[in-house]
């Protein structure tokens, strides 16, 4: 950590600041400068709250120089994270992934149907939400575990593993016989106590960014569940709040390509939430394998107009037809195979 | 519900819209313009989803035309919500009240002198949080209900009443016999399932809007809640996400007159967390008051710089002795008292 | 424009809405429902500022509800604008084209060589800034119309067309001779004397979207220029501000699509300013071709670590070279050529 | 500067820093650490780009030490700078004053009786546009040079002092007889040809805020005109832009302490276009006088509905009444005068 002194910082104010560094057990460096003195922090730093250097009398600036995440950075395993599940399905590695599914799991025939035409397309997992807690509380809430049981027997009839939003520390136990990766929503991604609780165990986690998460945050999130044991991490960008209008969210494609390079974690594309409107979907998950990502994960629904939540943003089965061939050649010119 | 219809719409999409909204339960009234046709619908619109029509074919815009909110809204009680407490203190009324106190309780001797303090000072409410799910596992995690029973002793010694936060739904009916005004922080401001548990208790409830939800967001999650029957909600700003660093998070000031306007119920405002900056808590705090909050609620500790957490944005109380004076001023400049 | 009144809302404060509306030169339509009463004003709404019916006392919301611009919109030319330029080029077909070439024009040795690489891995433009107004006045301000002679003369040698930036009203007529799409940058995009001169030529103008604009608001502008009779504009997204600081700006690919179904105007990416890092360019290129470009706008220069400006975040001819043969093949995925 | 290394740069890396350092004309101090190794450069480093140097293979950060600023900063003139006007009038010390005045000057009648209410309600400076380059070609474009004859006209009969937006540099000379105070709008903020032309008159400027700029953007463009040796230079927040669309801007109140501790320079709110909405524009004006600003400039009209321009954030002339009142009583509690 540089803590740099104001030009006019007195020899007191220069002394506090150092006894309060050495008091949080770090060695302090000291450079006079001909302008201004800085002050280099060495040690334990990660912990240290940077604010509360910032505000002390005669300080300018402070700035982190070491990565605030050790096990998420990319220099702790360089060659990058590639996760192995049932069927040999892999993740991180050159081959692209596609993940799709309706919103919710409204029934027999619905996730059924969802999965054969999932599979048929050549995607690889199939997605579904289980519970739903909504703004309203007249609105379908979601068929809980046995909806879960549904999808699982849906995705084995067709090959397919189950990704699956887990909620609250409560579900984690009894999603896991149905779930080969449990999804951490965008709301939940700084729920440090489902985190911790996540990293406790086997299984792989999608790990959503939030809406308005920093991808330092997101990163500071993944090694919450690493530093429980659990290096099984995929990340996803499914778009942030900014001024715009024209979208829901404004997904932040550039994320992946940052995340390629600060990090060694898999991360994949969410177009559905990204953009909240089905005719953007297929442009943006293009975009998304074209950047470099692992993979996408994308809402689809044999009536997609009559899904029981998020309609506007699920794509009808033809048009999941038409994306995948589009997204085999995007994979292909960026040196993939999908 | 206003479709506004593309002006190249053709006969065949507008009678879609309209049976998908008929469908949907409402009445439509069309008006086919010169240049475009509107259809407006009439009834139960504020179960429908906007994007499922906006993406139709033919449709140019959807807006919402009736407030999304129904019992936060202003004309549901034009007089204005008071909350009452024990001591007969109120909310929402003339007096303008402050909430002050550590971030964390960490001990006997700390909330207790914060109490005096508090109260020495001319405050209301002792703030503090027992809970503290921290983005470190090392770091720590919160006294928990004994921290609470401690507070309600210092709180009850001087006559103050108790805030605290409540993080997930099992710590409800334990804090229940602590606390005066549960806090619902800003990261579960659309946690929807606590939202609707604490809309089943009697006790008033501060709800924190969410650093990237809109000022409608907010009054959509008091209306969750005032929805359960209890209607004690007041509100808090408490710093919005922009591309301006300088400070943690922006004060959205203006947040406070617009609530004024298009609800009933009591808005207070948060500068610490709105800024993050020991510095500017003042500053924003009189200016909260000056724009018409009806209250602040602050950190202080009687050690500020040893605090367990968020020590940077913590008053010293010297500091807060001040700020209550200048606040008393200009509460009597708004019209108000303090 | 909808102006819906609120549910408790007089007659009186009706009436006068009415009043103001006809005073405006439109004709209103009055529904009076249940629960509220809505005004439809039909006829010039278009230069209605909303703001003033929307602080009226009595009213909720006020909608627009036609687009607030025409000429620019889709329906005006549903089958897309094509630009033809010299040499057959033409922008806004099935061919997506690449515009590369250094930030400013140094010297002759720079412009030639640059002229030859682009023109060797694929480009159709040559692109370089003349004039260079910069934070610091002692830095370098660019060549000027001497400039902009020598880039002309390299990409006459190599057959490519010129595009390059014009910051004022006085720069035009000088350029004229020189450049076959005049630039305007993000910080002009509001300047409305300058397009509205812009308006008066007729040579093609590539608008870049401003770093705080909406989409909407760039339509605006191009309609600023359109309604003077120059029908030739190129639109370009180049990044807008978030509260993300990995990236100088964040690029919002979702623009592309978005633009594409509300305009018939073409569109380009701007990777270089869109992300601010050499790294970053390539695959952000990548994803606008993906999700729809018609082409992309690169900084590339023979010595990018020397250049004089915008150094990081410009291209080395190799890895231009790269990236071109990924962006054929990209084109091919979605449809298009290269 | 500080250029901190990834943990794992090589040697070889690391040199290639330390000369592209040198080359750039600073001296450079390595500190080889445990973990990873830190380079200071000392010397003339405000002109290096940031960037440059941090896509260099093996960086991890680079992070400015001393401040981009200098004569803006406090540091160079502590006491704060307090600017003198005609009559007598200052800006920066004890007193905080108010500029009022119509969006544009629009006649004689409309800008004396304007003067006459400004004047009576204790109102120091007066303010109107003279330049309006309107989004539509068809709406008033302004008096122009005329309308500050009749300004200054209005102004010297009631003893005010004139304030008017420069729009253009070919305005400058020609408005210097009429104006106490040049303007500079907010979208002019980083015209950087216009700021160093104004650098070199002797004539205070009155610089606005862009809505998508940083606080330290504003002080860099207020460092443009001081090193042209103009420090007559008071800043102005007006809002920026954020997701919040409740108003058309966000007013960041907290940017008026930020600056005061930052900078030596006057800062005066201006909560008409900080809010866009005529009642919001008193709630921010208190808000802004609370936090400490200088000053306020604030629309005023005597026939405010039906002002040419701006009409739905314009005070009446009673509610202005009201306003100074309050900020009186205020600006009292804050420890000045009004």
């Amino acid at each position: 950590m540089i803590v740099a002194m104001q030009e006019k910082a007195t020899e007191e104010q220069i002394d506090a600041v150092i006894a309060a560094l050495v008091e949080s057990g770090v060695e302090v460096h000291r450079t006079t400068g001909e302008m201004q003195t800085i002050l280099a922090a060495v040690g334990r730093t990660s912990s240290l709250e940077l604010a509360k250097f910032e505000i002390m009398p005669g300080v300018s600036h402070v700035h982190r120089i070491s990565s605030p995440y050790k096990l998420a950075g990319r220099s702790f395993r360089p060659e990058g994270t590639v996760i192995e599940f049932r069927n040999g399905v892999k993740v991180g590695n050159r081959r692209v992934v596609a993940m799709a599914g309706p919103c919710s799991i409204e029934n027999r025939d619905q996730i059924f149907e969802t999965a054969r035409r999932v599979k048929g397309a050549g995607g690889t997992f199939l997605r579904g939400g289980a519970f739903k807690p909504r703004s309203s509380p007249y609105a379908f809430q979601g068929m809980g575990i046995p909806g879960l049981e549904l999808m699982r027997e849906a995705a084995e009839a067709h090959g397919l593993l189950v990704v699956s939003e887990v909620m609250e520390i409560a579900q984690i136990e009894p999603m896991l016989p149905y779930v080969d990766l449990f999804q951490v929503g965008a709301r939940n991604m700084q729920n440090f106590n489902l985190l911790r609780d996540l990293g406790q165990i086997r299984k792989p986690i999608l790990l959503k960014r939030g809406i308005a998460a920093t991808i330092e945050e997101l990163l500071l999130s993944s090694e919450y569940i690493l530093s429980g044991g659990n290096y099984e991490v995929i990340l996803c960008e499914r778009g942030i709040r900014t001024y715009e209008t024209a979208t829901r969210n404004t997904m932040d494609i550039s994320a992946i390509p940052i995340v390629k390079k600060l990090s060694h974690l898999p991360i994949i594309g969410d177009p559905s939430h990204g953009t909240g409107r089905r005719d953007l979907v297929a442009p943006l998950a293009r975009a998304a394998v074209a950047a470099g990502a692992d993979g996408i994960i994308v809402e689809v629904h044999p009536n997609a107009d009559k899904a029981a939540s998020d309609a506007a943003q699920t794509l009808y089965c033809d048009q999941f037809d038409t994306l995948m061939g589009e997204l085999r050649l995007i994979a292909t010119a960026v040196g993939r195979s999908f």
